[in-house]
């Protein structure tokens, strides 16, 4: 392999790289690029200088090296699916590091329920390898096929097993980080309990590649349910959901995976662009709840949702429920549910939050929410749905039928502005599963605490002293 | 109230002291300050300046202020009872900040499954007032009527209920923290999740009080089980120990709730000097294994357990068990387990050790150690016990029967560094739960990775650069 002799700092640099991982994985083409700087819903169109894909963790630390050295701004990318644009390059000065090529399950052990996977194995090739040995690796959401555990991390990725299983940090028993400077900490241990020291890991998970770099990380797995119990409730309101869901833990305790709420409106467009759904219910409902509980015993779980269930109608809180009667009835429950973002696309402009509150608080925020953009934005469609368990809500608004896309989602920050001081009045957060990134990076002054966001700068300055580290994301 | 005008330093420093917190509030008598300088079996004595008695998060911030101005030492404690020596002070110029009058449940919500309780509220009080709302707050230790919340938290406490519920860590959603400077953090959000930047309260807990003080926490309440059932288990060697844990983990999911594994000697102490303890089975067995479900279905679980237990004595895993039949038979099965520790002081000395290795390490890492500690000293008598469902052992070793106690207790550091070079090989820790504090603290160097230490020390001097909290634990 023959390089150009250096002509220029620019050819230095991308010959530095070239030396570390390869030429071929350091791209400088436009067309070659493209794929990593463009946000996958197109919101946010980036610049680099290159991508650079290392092949292994000792390269990704000479690659930081370099950048330490040289001041060169780095921004790590797994699958590129994140949704607040924390993984995209703004600066022609800016380098990607796709982490695509740390793809080794370095070893999955049944015995100790561990997998160790570095950073850019697939969610789903990981769940893959956890169903191999009859294991389950819980975290589900809807990118699985091409986001990467790395970026999961980064981003303390949520989904629909949370009420369960806890968000991604909480899967988490050991990391290995690439500092800013070059230099790997290797915390891959399998310990389930381990007092000696900080807990370096939770610095590092959510922290969106602005602390390290993830390369690698040892995952809990846990034992396969053999068996589940899925029901699609209709419910006359949020308050109502949530007692059912104060029933469902009562009753359930541990076995209550999955409390899904959902508005009316979000299950009809499923059902007017979703292809093979059908209404599981014969009336409509203002709001449905999906609730899944799983374990061991299909007897004993039927049972507990049937009570559940009986109780809730007998209450009034529930008004006619559906309980799947096979696992073709429970994957078409689930359907309408994991649809449900991804319809709203032919629904014209939708302005979205990632809102969680206290679950008391639940109930108010919706009501609250609701009455406000439909008095910000006439005619506006509130859309609302997700992981009511957790006390997370995608309060997705669409636009008035007929009205025009551009200018409805020009009002995107004025909606933002009147949903967030609700969600922040009533104890909540502005970004419960997806991060702040670039989108929410602005806002976070406003919302948090001043000595909460001081501890952050100071964080960021004594770990990344140069701040080459993903510039310009979260703070 | 008048004081004596300031006539030295000294005088000045406790006069300021006493303007913030009042005079009674100060100690400096020996007499008064004495429970706070001992560790409660007498293995740490030491020595401050004053006791300081705050009354509120204000004041313990202004004490912070105050200390950060004159750089003043502080040592944070609870209720006093770590196992490490972290919570006692060592050296004239150290003032103990006691955190005992925080004693405030600032709210208790069984909705949204919260409780907001001040660092000095004790593991008991927080556990009953969870019970009045008929909630469970699962962490349970064995000092829980005189251990403090905010001392749980910044420990990072285990016990008997991790498998199940995760360690003190796992059930907090919030913070409050006085930083080195004074500052008050106001982290007490409840939400189950919020991904808007840094995790802040994960630092925080389990730093032994060298990062901050934490004040008040929003704790995780839990639906309070119904049901349990309760299981003493004979079984001929750890290994078989674990494939009972493999396969109750199996059949049993989430409402696997405890695994403890003992040794057969452990038990022998607990008969001869517990009261009211009998042995559950009628021929005795190398080790035993104390296995409980917890959920809301009697018959389930005693289902489920039986099927455990039926499978496992089949494999030849178990040679004998006992299914509690009520639930005052469960607390027998209990009170062996819960004596183990306490009894122990009638045997002499006993050297011990906190150790977590992965799950399949544990088989390996007892005959090891087993045989290491008894090559070590001829005659000693390990009785280890504990959390094996965690991984974690407390391989406590008792002298040989009539040995000479100080000499025994003499070779404590040779013993522990035959275990825990064990441990370490393994993949372990030798602090899985006690934390480090400073018994432990000039161990880690040789057995946590460099570059994580070198970070603990970044951390450390940027969240206390005048190093005046905790000084001399954990690093």
């Amino acid at each position: 392999m023959s390089l150009p002799a250096p002509s220029s700092p620019e050819t230095a640099l991308i010959d530095a790289l070239a030396a570390i991982v390869g030429t071929r994985h350091v791209l400088t083409e436009p067309q070659a690029m493209a794929p990593h700087l463009v946000e996958w819903r197109g919101l946010y169109r980036g610049t680099a200088r290159a991508v650079v894909r290392p092949g292994s963790t000792a390269e990704v630390a000479a690659v930081m090296r370099l950048a330490s050295e040289r001041r060169v701004p780095v921004v790590p990318q797994g699958g590129n699916t994140g949704l607040v644009g924390g993984q995209i390059p703004f600066g022609d000065d800016q380098i990607v590091l796709s982490l695509g090529r740390l793809d080794r399950l370095r070893d999955v052990d049944p015995v100790t329920d561990t997998i160790v996977a570095e950073a850019g194995v697939t969610l789903q090739r990981l769940r893959e390898a956890a169903d191999g040995v009859d294991r389950l690796f819980p975290l589900s959401i809807a990118a699985e096929g091409s986001c990467t555990i790395g970026g999961n991390l980064a981003t303390n990725a949520g989904g629909t097993a949370v009420l369960a299983y806890g968000n991604a940090r909480d899967l988490v028993l050991g990391l290995e980080v690439v500092l800013a400077d070059g230099r790997i900490w290797n915390g891959l241990g399998r310990l389930r309990k381990d007092n000696t020291g900080y807990d370096l890991k939770h610095l590092f998970v959510g922290s969106e590649g602005t602390l390290g770099v993830i390369t690698a990380a040892v995952l809990k797995l846990f034992p396969k349910p053999r068996a589940s119990a899925t029901a699609f409730v209709a419910v006359p309101d949020p308050a109502s959901a949530m007692r059912i869901l104060e029933r469902a833990r009562g009753e359930a305790g541990g076995a209550l995976t999955t409390f899904e709420l959902m508005m009316r409106r979000a299950v009809e467009f499923v059902l007017s662009h979703g292809t093979g759904v059908r209404d599981p219910l014969a009336d409509t409902a203002p709001w449905y709840v999906l609730i899944e509980l799983t374990g061991q015993d299909e007897a004993a779980l039927a049972e507990r949702m049937e009570a559940i269930l009986g109780a809730a109608i007998e209450a009034g809180e529930a008004t006619d429920a559906a309980l799947a009667a096979s696992l073709d009835q429970a994957r078409a429950f689930w359907r309408i549910r994991d649809l449900m973002s991804e319809v709203q696309a032919h629904e014209g402009g939708s302005i979205k939050h990632d809102i969680a509150v206290p679950l008391a608080a639940m109930p108010a925020f919706l009501d609250e929410a609701i009455a406000a953009v439909e008095a910000l934005v006439p005619g506006c469609r509130p859309a609302a749905f997700g992981h009511a368990g957790d006390g997370n809500i995608h309060f997705n608004v669409s636009q008035p039928p007929g009205a025009d896309k551009a200018a409805y989602i020009a009002g995107w920050e004025a909606m933002n502005a009147i949903v967030h001081a609700i969600a922040t009045r009533l104890g909540g957060s502005i970004s419960a599963e997806h991060g702040i990134g670039i989108l929410k990076r602005d806002l976070l002054p406003e919302m948090k605490d001043p000595v909460g966001l001081d501890l952050m700068r100071t964080l960021k300055a004594s770990l990344d002293p140069l701040g080459i580290l993903n510039p310009g994301k979260v703070l």
